[in-house]
């Protein structure tokens, strides 16, 4: 790690997706500055840094310019060896990356479309996640304190979301998906989560994210998915 | 490597998913088994192996199971280290991601859904992928022979599947996307890797794979999508 590098992330501060990079920075003990985007009104820098997709979290690391979050994580584990995110050995690093990938997909995806539709689009997109809930915690199972073992990985940053969002996105949208009976194991993992140092001081206040979502839920059709795939 | 090691690739004839890990292993000169799945009438192994999402690719190999095109890829390259497909440098890395990424969402899943609709959504779709590809052409323009240097790489094998299924798609479709005269590095590139001798004669009976797709794209809405995500 070079003594003067400069590391700048240019966020949003309800986004799911700089809260992973940002949680990745801190588990690694990197100083970086950050910029709130106004990401409806984006600044000329934004649309600089990240012409293909004009969204964040963007990174900028001694002036390399790095996009999306799955990409900035691997980043991050691979620039600074530090507290590895990802495991070392190639299956368990298979494994990371096939559950961050299917959380993402069906849980994060399932629960946004849940809550931005209505009715029988609503009830099918709320039993596919739930359903998806089921598989992680038949995984979580057999885990330990963390999908990253004794500590917070790959996985756990991508899912992180869940601890803090999803109950936020269940208020907002009438719908219960984290079943502390149904789910005891991924209950007692958000707690731990939410526990960990890193993470306990890192989320938005929960009446302005109420706010928030329920604007962006009604503003959105199921169709369109608004700031999803940051 | 070892030298007894065993690999088994669990596959459907048809899919680019499965292409993309028989085109990284070949070029890692790694033998392996194929065995064909009708994915139309599941077998109980590929039920056991990839109880999650019961889709192909499967990698079978010394008896840990991978599945996910992307998953395996990078497992594939992290195993054997030989001719590799990511570059060592992480923000080159992160690139390679980075376009492989845009190339699945944007170009993948906007032909695909071109393909299977009609009318406004259609065209919709048919807009889109377009204007992804004329962000690749752009990408394109100052790269070498591939997208990995000289000799093709991860992003090259996620993108692949536009030099021989595209085409194919267009014509089931009734739609035109690769344009030559507004796409010409994006064609050229199309040229060298079709001609490349890993992956010239990979490719399935373009009359065969004409009549599935004709097929597929009848039998499936626009909000259904099939095999995508294998």
């Amino acid at each position: 790690m070079a003594a003067k590098e400069e590391v700048k992330l240019l966020g949003f501060w309800v986004s799911p997706f700089v809260l992973r990079v940002e949680w990745a920075l801190k588990i690694k003990g990197v100083k970086y500055e950050y910029i709130e985007e106004d990401i409806f009104d984006k600044s000329t820098l934004l649309m600089e840094l990240n012409p293909v997709h004009r969204k964040v979290p963007v990174l900028v690391h001694d002036g390399t310019v790095i996009a999306e979050s799955f990409v900035i994580l691997e980043y991050i584990d691979e620039t600074w060896k530090q507290n590895p995110l990802l495991p070392q050995d190639p299956y368990q690093r298979a494994l990371a990356r096939f559950w961050a990938k299917f959380a993402e997909e069906k849980i994060f995806e399932g629960a946004w479309n849940a809550l931005c539709s209505q009715g029988e689009e609503k009830q099918k997109a709320l039993q596919q996640t739930i359903e998806a809930v089921e598989t992680l915690e038949g995984e979580l199972q057999w885990k330990q304190q963390f999908f990253g073992g004794e500590s917070i990985g790959y996985t756990d940053i991508i899912l992180g979301w869940i601890s803090y969002y999803l109950p936020i996105w269940e208020e907002v949208g009438s719908m219960k998906i984290l079943d502390p009976v149904k789910f005891p194991a991924t209950v007692a993992w958000i707690n731990r989560f939410l526990k960990h140092p890193v993470i306990k001081d890192t989320f938005p206040r929960r009446e302005m994210m109420l706010v928030y979502f329920h604007q962006r839920s009604e503003a959105l059709g199921s169709t369109s998915h608004g700031w999803l795939r940051v």
